[in-house]
């Protein structure tokens, strides 16, 4: 099995504005992408779109204010069954995203496209975070011809 | 073992800026960091430098236009012995490059930041393959508290 990692760090005074951006509705569509919806509590599901497509979350761990987990139950075949983890922590006055894509069957050339997209898409996650205003599809980050 | 992917894409006639940049002194100041100096030849060894510290690498594969690897030979201790890779190819107008950092003993916190932090340096080559500027350190993105 293979993983994408990464590591962010957004100057917030909690880890509160970070977890409210990954356990909304709203919060979701200001930094990842604005066509959000569905349910995003234990259980929920929520439904991502993308002018090429979409993903679907069943939201399976939350922990307020420390972990966010989901899985994938809709969207590429390289996504179905894989995870989705953001566990959060505090340093030095920022909120840390530990973040993982867990349960890849392969390192195909699409892990990699979506490593580099996922890095974007954190980035525009802790902008969000500390001004108010994200980069969410369909303002985000064009990196290739895989958009 | 562990690995760091990413893709990205350069809006290049060629792979030649791309491998211009990836090969030669000059064009590595002008992405990675503008701290580098050395020997950018088939064995010889090339040093990169931030304001927190470095990195030392030996060049161990040379394909012209189409891949480059490294060797690290020196710099924190979870980066020593691993090796990084550049694969070129084109597609639909533009050079992909396929990234690897491979060889990571543990998938520590360290790795995580690597990601992010290769994922913004692999898009500051991009803008230097495709405008002539890029963004290497001291001027790169800044993701946490890690720098």
């Amino acid at each position: 099995m293979n993983t994408i990692h990464h590591r962010i760090g957004a100057l917030t005074e909690s880890t509160e504005p970070v977890y409210e951006a990954l356990t909304t509705i709203d919060g979701l569509a200001n930094w990842w992408t604005v066509d959000t919806t569905g349910d995003a509590s234990i259980g929920g599901k929520i439904e991502f779109r993308f002018p090429p497509g979409g993903f679907d979350m069943e939201v399976v761990e939350l922990e307020p204010g420390a972990f966010v987990r989901w899985r994938v139950v809709d969207g590429p075949p390289e996504w179905i069954g894989t995870h989705i983890e953001f566990r959060l922590s505090r340093s030095d006055g920022y909120t840390i995203v530990n973040f993982a894509h867990t349960g890849w069957a392969e390192p195909v050339e699409f892990l990699s496209h979506c490593s580099t997209k996922w890095a974007t898409y954190l980035l525009s996650l802790k902008q969000y975070a500390e001004t108010g205003t994200g980069s969410p599809s369909p303002d985000d980050v064009q990196i290739s011809d895989w958009d």
